[in-house]
């Protein structure tokens, strides 16, 4: 069996959110990522886990922005494919600031949720599913894999209204 | 089969909080009880609903907890037994303001969650199995069921450290 | 907090089988028990683990029935109170045998699955869920567990039809 | 937002197998594909469901293989793409014999699952997630999606020790 080398980069957003039982809030303060890989059969796959920032997206600034651009590209060079596990409000901006800083060797794929993997109803495990699949058989560039779509940048945007991204 | 008449009363709280992709918190708009009656075997139970608010009970008032206490002894007058679904920061207060109006016919059982129903972790499902299984062995009182264990008013109250009830 | 000594024994059957993915049937190989109780709230509760056979109750001989009910009163003389995980089809035999005894000084809670664990829709979380909290509250006896009732023995049978205990 | 016309046969085996309380079985009688369906964001899916047949693959004689190739080109033939949910033990057949009895117009994608959905550790949602992903961005053949990968047939075999399929 072949493997496949991919990194994946964490920055936090709603995929990621856990719940505090004393505040009764959804923040971003650890990684479930480890969780949804393990429930995943990934037989070819080596993983190279990259914890580059725990953000809600709606947080993020342009610095922050350059810095995951960056990040993919690093990772890209080291492996054969790379996702980026991000807050949906702000994934557009990232993408689009990854695809213009150069074009990649590899296919850089963003995911991310609508609702936490935490609850029981969430789009998480089937988005990062997604993500996994697009990885292994795309070529060069950078996507976003989500919702039973793979887009690729420029020109992605999110379409609050409806939950999910586009290209018009 | 005999059947046994039961009354359950929502108030809201945590147990019943439900998530809002748009602003990415979790509150109470619906009532998840009937999702999670449905998953649990309760042959003899015949059920009636009492949606009697449906709030974070650390909004609630002196006078949320009369209603709560008066609404527990008139469902109690018509049935077998009572369960009253509550938020935990003020459980302790309606069960306390239950306790004092008079003394129930039938067993009146308070329970709630520290962690959401939707959340994939959470306490609802065990702490509603407990209060329905109390609530048809139990003498006549006010109680609160959860965490593997039933405390009789007077005397609950709330262990915040802990995030559980006790009678101390 | 006042802690309880609780034994929890178990001895198979349909809550504890597992899936096999090389035949497709799901079998008695390995102990879920512990995955089951890592989910509950369980604050007070100090537990020694007895594991005695791993066996389809339909399977068990006079001699099974014999050491359970054996097994039973032995742990119920170093705790506050006992419960047993038995597959339901033979239930009732091990629960009259341990009956028929001799009267514990603790009580000694059965109880067992329709559905295993292993299903998304099962019956084992609640089943335990009750005689968790039956064996908390309950006087010394023998006793089973399940689909929101307790039951105490002598005379108690599974009725095949209903999927489910009773006591006619 | 553009649709995009999909054909899902069903045809049985492990991915759609459920529990019968009574016997303590996991058989083909129902279909789950619909609430498997449900789970997953799918905003721009026209989906026709074909229930072919509700057969254990390893039940399958020739004639079903040839039955499932035709219906699967006749179903391509009117859509976008197709979906063949299948048991493991022969989907390789199947396969192959919609691979050699003509070239499709569009994606025709097999899946199926080593562990039925019925567990709540299983891998039919991945993969029908996978599957539900490659259909739109794939070209005309016939593939399987399973486990991380899309293989073309003809040449793909099950790899009955890893649990998966190879293409050698």
């Amino acid at each position: 069996m072949a493997e496949f080398q991919l990194a994946i980069i964490s920055t936090g957003g709603t995929i990621e959110k856990t719940y505090q039982p004393h505040s009764g809030e959804l923040c971003n303060e650890t990684s479930v990522l480890d969780h949804m890989l393990a429930q995943l059969e990934l037989p070819e796959l080596r993983i190279e886990r990259v914890r580059l920032m725990n953000k809600d997206s709606l947080d993020m600034t342009e610095a922050d922005h350059a810095l995951i651009a960056s990040g993919a590209h690093e990772a890209g060079a080291r492996s054969q494919g790379v996702i980026v596990v991000h807050g949906t409000d702000r994934l557009a901006q990232s993408g689009a600031a990854t695809c213009v800083l150069k074009r990649p060797p590899v296919p850089i794929v963003f995911t991310g949720a609508m609702r936490p993997y935490e609850l029981r109803d969430t789009d998480a495990l089937q988005n990062l599913t997604e993500a996994l699949l697009a990885v292994r058989h795309l070529g060069p560039g950078v996507y976003v894999a989500i919702h039973n779509k793979v887009l690729a940048f420029p020109g992605v945007i999110k379409d609050h209204a409806a939950g999910t991204f586009q290209k018009p």
